[in-house]
């Protein structure tokens, strides 16, 4: 946690200097901030300076993870308070930028400090790049949410295993960054300012969705622009083990990969279908329809949420539709949230096992994925898995409900969140909304729920077990 | 099936001969059906004269339920299109009726003929001991959603457990008729005519719903007829096992039992928590409210569907809880639908054995329910369930909001139709609403989400299964 704070006061020059050198008041918010995470982040290793650190037990794990997520927004939110947010604001603001959520309380961002929107965006990128080591590196070491499917050489000596992650992490930094730069050069060659195009950038491939503009995407106005984020959010979407594997030569492509496949796949015929349906309903010409099906889809499958449009004005269908694709998500080991690729095809072949086993009891059926099998230990967790998006689904919307909202605004928000998305439905946090007007309390459920669907559930849930207070 | 036809046959001359006393048109609808009935089931009945009926495969007892639920409701739709209904319409209302869900296409139903109103009723009497017995008897055998976990003396030799069943099914019946007559009396002496408290006695112990007065049970605005229809839709909602169990002097109280508990507790705060927001929001007395609630939750938590108030009007959290109660359902065995209250017990044990698995994933733990152990097969079974309950909820929600219905009218009317329960939410499907103005196919869809729930899902998915259709 001392080093967590240490890079966040690192990562906090980059806007102080920005703003700064533009004048602006919040220059002396990033500076005391600075203060802060710096004192409080030399004490904290001082404190834990004689003990060893990389010797991490399962519970420490689970803590430090939790901890992270939860304590880093508290300090990364202290800046944003100059932008008029109370604490609360800026702690939403902070944790929907460092889950990569998207979901925002801001308004007025065309005429925000310089500082504050880098800061956002930077918040973003670098959870980013958190989410997919602990996706790759620590869910799989503890057996979160299924991932233990994706666990290899477990056999290994420890020594080797810190070897091959450091290896691992050298690997996923070079692609983040990568993927980065490349698309902040085409941003930039499309028309965005460099700013523009360096924040916008860092949010595509985070799959976090915060735009330096109150209109988002559709600020550009250009058809370029939209083609380009729907290739950048779905790049972050994918599983980063599959790039490492094409880079090295172990696959001939991506699409080798079962997930980045599926994924590819369903995004299209999503894409296509509402296309043909907003040209058929609303009147539109079909290849208008398809980019901003493509663009709105791609934004909210990935996680990623931008809008380019108000896609609640397409019908019925497009509303139903988008909100039931909050749930979906990327690709396991990636920026995106959600239940994720997988899951949807494991659960599709448990199902079938199921039924295969109800017809005949007798039947030994084996569930496999790709070439690994998914033994009862994977189906239980990932079964439970999808039980526990639904039942905080339920619970938090009561919650909101209770703390009065409607029930499309509860419904949405609650599931935007959870799965790190970013705009939910109706008028209040719509893609043409904001979540501001909402009751501070509902904030900070919210808050709660993007840190919880970000850790896969269970790092937080497993909180609630006495098992995990004793001894 | 073809001594089903000749049971439906037979339960029609009781409204033929009401509608013929009373000279309705619709006496001929349903001599016309009669016939209809008659002649398919005896010609059933003879093609199958030959074969052993009793020595039913596998297979054979998927598909007979599942056509039993889907084809009586087509002779049964017959007599309901002399209410000026479309085939499809009459066949929701059918449906409705036999899956005791009570959501109606029928407007005008205190001028409606008596004869039809009885039917409506009879259909969700007999559908309601229907579920009973398959419930109790069928799906343990078929192990349907864990229904195994009730299983008991499988070792037996198969006439054993026929004669076993036959002792079931004769106790079921007579605890059927004992609620049944004892609930129309108390109706009766609280005011209602004797036509009514009848086939309000019908529809409350089926926990269906039906009411002979579009006003429903606020029609006869009595207090005391509210705290008997609380009393008497808890009843059809509780395990019959339980009242065999507790007649029979084996438990000293239906209190005795896991699952009748943990129900009563659940109805009982629920109605505490909205009773209390509903009377301080509102400014209603509280035992007002307290009246209210309890009639209203009861209604929905046991499937019944009787509305006494328009509760959306209550507020957004009493919208948000209704639509949540919804899903939940009452016991195993009973009259009821949705997910129902075991389910929900074993899926917090399991998940409190699965976060103790994740902090110490060396320790076996063993997860029980009451005397019983749930094993592996059973947790499967139940959590593929509630995942068949989501994704059926996902994709008819989808195809509603394709046919044009808003959100929440799609995922209430899904909700509703899936856990058997009536009213859905907003203006339309809402508890002052009617099912009426619903596309046609819409209704198909519906009528088809009212079997999947009734039938527990896997009665009817096990035949997408190729080696269903195989050998």
């Amino acid at each position: 946690m001392g080093g967590v704070l240490l890079g966040i006061a690192v990562l906090m020059t980059a806007p102080l200097f920005l703003d700064f050198a533009a004048g602006q008041a919040s220059a002396a918010h990033f500076l005391s901030a600075i203060v802060i995470a710096l004192f409080t982040g030399v004490t904290l290793l001082v404190l834990s300076a004689s003990k060893e650190v990389f010797d991490l037990t399962r519970r420490q794990a689970f803590l430090t993870t939790a901890l992270a997520w939860t304590l880093t927004p508290a300090i990364a939110a202290l800046p944003l308070m100059s932008a008029n947010l109370s604490f609360i604001d800026a702690y939403f603001e902070a944790t929907s930028a460092l889950t990569t959520t998207g979901s925002t309380v801001m308004v007025g961002l065309d005429t925000t400090s310089p500082g504050l929107l880098l800061w956002r965006s930077l918040l973003q990128w670098v959870g980013g790049i958190g989410i997919i080591v602990i996706g790759i590196i620590v869910m799989p070491f503890l057996r979160v949410g299924g991932m233990q499917l994706f666990r290899t050489e477990s056999s290994d000596s420890s020594e080797k295993i810190f070897a091959r992650g450091l290896d691992l992490v050298r690997w996923i930094a070079g692609i983040y960054l990568g993927l980065s730069v490349a698309c902040a050069i085409v941003y930039g060659l499309l028309g965005m300012s460099t700013f523009d195009a360096i924040n916008h950038a860092m949010t595509s491939i985070a799959t976090g969705g915060f735009s330096t503009h109150d209109a988002s995407f559709a600020y550009f106005e250009s058809a370029g622009l939209e083609w380009a984020g729907v290739v950048f959010m779905a790049s972050g979407a994918l599983p980063f083990v599959a790039y490492i594997r094409t880079l090295r030569g172990r696959d001939k492509s991506l699409l080798n990969d079962i997930q980045a496949r599926a994924f590819l796949v369903f995004l299209a015929a999503v894409i296509f279908a509402l296309a043909l349906t907003h040209a058929e309903l609303n009147d539109v010409r079909f290849f208008d329809a398809l980019r901003l099906s493509a663009f709105n889809v791609t934004s909210i499958v990935t996680t990623t949420g931008y809008a380019s449009d108000d896609y609640q004005l397409w019908g019925p269908f497009a509303v139903g539709a988008f909100f039931i694709l909050t749930f979906v998500g990327g690709c396991s080991g990636s920026t995106s949230g959600g239940v994720k690729m997988y899951r949807l095809q494991i659960l599709g072949r448990v199902a079938m096992a199921h039924l295969t086993r109800l017809v005949t009891p007798t039947q030994t059926v084996v569930v496999s994925y790709g070439t690994r099998r998914v033994d009862e230990e994977v189906e239980i967790a990932i079964l439970t898995f999808l039980c526990a998006v639904l039942i905080s689904e339920v619970a938090i919307t009561v919650i909101l409900s209770w703390l009065g909202l409607d029930l499309v605004t509860a419904l949405s928000a609650t599931a935007t969140c959870l799965a790190n998305v970013g705009p939910g439905l109706g008028s209040i946090v719509g893609p043409a909304g904001n979540f501001a007007s909402l009751p501070e309390a509902a904030k900070a459920v919210l808050s709660l729920a993007m840190i919880l669907g970000r850790l896969e559930y269970f790092t937080l849930l497993v909180m609630l077990a006495p098992s995990f207070w004793r001894g």
